[in-house]
């Protein structure tokens, strides 16, 4: 679907030593990735950096030039390993200011003498950002041009998530439809591929796997045309059962 | 630690609609991270894209331009929608040939008369690559130049990787220890940047944690000089000491 104008589309950058060195396992990827579908906006690039400004600006730039949206993950915090806000603002060639509704809402969230230079840190947002609902913990994410700066603790990211979604342009509607059976893909391979010849609209995956030892496959169907998804799924489902194989059909 | 040059680093290139669609939770990220950072070889960046060959091409050439490894999971089944083979061929400006060696390993596991079309394109490899064993399911990965083409089904991948990390040229290892505590992090994170700030060679990552309600901190120290990564964190467990929070320590 690249090269399409009309239609949103995004992207993902997950920002986190953590993430690169495996000490963290990432779960923001898939909640996203689903919510988005979900909206009809697919999800095209993910790119994991680390917390090194030049490496967060450059692939910043290059997915925010591309794509309709940009959601960051990671690094928003008071400590000194969060430099999402510094590496967005210089991105976007902004200065870094205090926000006074981010301080307003942190200070209602502190007393007085625990709202610590730490703490309004998190007040800090590139200039021209409009502010991101964090109904968990108080500190905002931010919005800035097509750019959504969310937390990477998955419970405050997909709060976030969920108090941005109704601002999103929705995508046609993307429906999706699965055969799963008991037999390799290498047996249906040739015809699959045939089927999917005859469905260029329709993104016809092959997904092998293993369970108590047996192979099999998940045949998935996704488009935004509900009917060719439907007969690209039935022509599936039909090859599957010349070849008597069990398998189960499912939506999604 | 960018722009070093004499140590080994390595970036990881995840090919899969079903990874972007939210259909798959990725899981070879984690494993592959791990696998590297105990060989003291840093991930350093991660991309996913879609089943389209320009998109693999071009993060191709990107990462593997700048990185002294780069792994590439998903794509190298016998249906229609594995496209890596071809996408990798291209990046090298290569043919893709059948190889006699893959070919063997296939016939041995099929009999002649099931030495199908689609599976003699598991066969197939970008001219000049040497092969990867699969010991699960026969149809190898490979590598050519400092590419190393996977598997994504995770067994397969991890099997994979197991037959290929003894040719990696490991790199210092890296020590990690973390002090983890019930206390939010912007409590201590003036302190915690004082300590960083003295060690400009240990990579200090603070994480915070939500558990049963409460709230608390990892703070990970990491680098290649033992002795500094246990100052460091014995300096972050004086601290987290001195405010009478209940923490504990471990490696990794």
């Amino acid at each position: 679907m690249s090269g399409e104008v009309s239609f949103p589309s995004a992207a993902l950058l997950i920002i986190g030593n953590e993430i690169l060195s495996g000490r963290t396992q990432d779960a923001n990827l898939n909640a996203i990735a689903t919510r988005l579908t979900g909206l009809g906006i697919p999800l095209k690039e993910v790119r994991v950096v680390p917390d090194i400004e030049g490496e967060i600006v450059a692939a910043l730039d290059a997915l925010r030039a591309r794509y309709t949206y940009v959601f960051t993950t990671g690094g928003i915090g008071p400590t000194h390993d969060d430099i999402t806000v510094d590496a967005v603002a210089k991105a976007f060639g902004v200065d870094v200011v205090e926000d006074p509704e981010a301080r307003a809402l942190l200070a209602a969230r502190y007393e007085a003498d625990k709202l610590t230079p730490a703490r309004l840190r998190m007040a800090r947002v590139p200039r021209g950002s409009s502010l991101v609902a964090n109904p968990i913990s108080g500190a905002p994410g931010m919005k800035i041009g097509n750019v959504f700066v969310l937390a990477g603790v998955p419970d405050i990211m997909r709060a976030m998530l969920d108090s941005v979604v109704a601002t999103l342009q929705p995508g046609p509607k993307i429906y999706s439809h699965s055969v799963s059976g008991f037999i390799g893909e290498s047996l249906i391979a040739e015809e699959l591929g045939a089927i999917a010849a005859r469905y260029p609209l329709i993104d016809i995956g092959s997904y092998p796997w293993v369970r108590d030892g047996k192979f099999g496959t998940a045949l998935v169907s996704r488009g935004t045309d509900e009917q060719a998804v439907m007969r690209a799924s039935d022509e599936i489902a039909a090859l599957l059962q010349s070849r008597n194989v069990a398998f189960s059909r499912s939506a999604g």
